[in-house]
């Protein structure tokens, strides 16, 4: 059969309004649609669209899935939340095309950007990232822990803001409350720390506290925890919520703190 | 005047298939656009909504000037490409804010995330951005040089994806040449650099090269440039162009390059 492809899509971190067009006709030109249950959830049920939703942690398997469907003919979208490349599905389906059937390679690939969650926490908190800035998964189930620690402490001490995605779950309950602390050895304790929670969905929450005060249980498995650099600051507002964000001017010397506080 | 506001866009870095609902809502609700000449041409003119284009390199004074118009009841979009947060206009317009009238403190000002050009040139790429990456920009008008090196050499060193905003331009000639030559000095030469020029424009070019072929003259101001990590790789295909993607899985040991090559 011809016509198979697999598009590879990201819902955003919300609802419709932040899923752009191009992804929307990708869902919509869809025979198949494959990704974590909880994302299809989030698409609506159509005729003549089959959803074939997994358990998280089985990416490789769900890529495999994906792949082979399309080589059947079939018109796969691969669902995930945010954008696919960031810490998601692309990359699985890159892998698993690799290690796959020869055939594979002749199907038709695409990757649609996404809303990325740290834009949109960012946006909801002002302008952040408005510096240099870095993103890191704190998962150590396809890494090691010494090596996120080891980057964590390469982008505190060049004084980047940092993005943690994957910061907690029930299987990894330690990793962010380490990492906060090794925050804290080069941040000064009153640096913005953000927990934004599901932003873009009815339940959406942001939390903007000073590092000296974050801890892990401001976070879960929904969440986007982003630490300031040390020129990320605070405008206080009368009857508002304070902006966060980061001037695009440093004229510190560099790499002030590399040598971490004491 | 009451109902002034001014609300931040990005328009992605493409067409309109990458602008969000959101955006395009803020933009259809708009009386006042400002921003950069090139990027308000992107945007169809409408009977009652007025462009106020103005050169690059005047942030503070856009940001001023689209303070000023809320204040005086307008609902104004400040536009910029990408994402309004990722080095763009937001943060210009929280530093005016806080610099300037203290009743522009009770404005309403809303940030739209939008789709920065990192994402979209990974996508068009495949997924480099598939493991921990950050974004630098290269500019030194509004930091020191020797910061960006810094930071440069401390995501060189711990192994992050890089991708570099603002990456030349006919005042800053030298800077991209000077920061490829310090990649080389960390990365193998055959380590995949892509230079992504307008990705999702008509003109959009995408060029992959191994470092040890990057130069400065593949860039211009409309160019990200992506350095990739020690395990970014290729998937050749027949008769299309290679993925570029970065595997989730990182099994070697942290920091092995972080002393250099020599």
């Amino acid at each position: 059969m011809s016509g198979g492809r697999v598009t590879l899509i990201g819902l955003g971190p919300g609802g419709a309004h932040w899923l752009t067009p191009a992804a929307q006709a990708a869902l919509d030109d869809a025979t198949d649609l494959i990704g974590y249950g909880p994302y299809l959830d989030r698409v609506p049920d159509r005729e003549g669209r089959l959803k074939h939703g997994s358990d998280n942690r089985v990416e490789l398997q769900r890529a495999r899935h994906a792949l082979a469907l399309a080589a059947a003919g079939h018109r796969v979208a691969v669902v995930s939340g945010g954008d696919p490349g960031v810490f998601a599905m692309a990359a699985a389906v890159f892998e698993a095309l690799e290690a796959g059937e020869p055939g594979w390679l002749d199907l038709p690939i695409l990757v649609e950007p996404g809303i990325t969650a740290m834009l949109a926490a960012a946006a909801r908190a002002g302008a952040p990232l408005g510096g240099d800035f870095c993103a890191i998964s704190l998962s150590d189930n396809l890494k090691p822990w010494e090596l996120v620690t080891a980057r964590l402490a390469a982008v505190l001490a060049a004084d980047f803001v940092i993005c943690l995605y994957n910061p907690i779950s029930k299987a990894r309950p330690w990793q962010l409350g380490e990492a906060l602390a090794l925050a804290a050895r080069h941040r000064a304790p009153e640096t913005p720390v953000l927990f934004a929670r599901a932003i873009g969905r009815p339940d959406e929450a942001l939390q903007v506290v000073p590092l000296a005060q974050a801890r892990a249980e401001m976070a879960d498995m929904a969440t986007l925890v982003m630490i300031g650099a040390s020129t990320t600051r605070l405008i206080a507002r009368p009857g508002r919520e304070p902006i966060v964000y980061t001037p695009r001017s440093v004229t510190k010397s560099p790499c002030a703190t590399s040598q971490g506080r004491t």
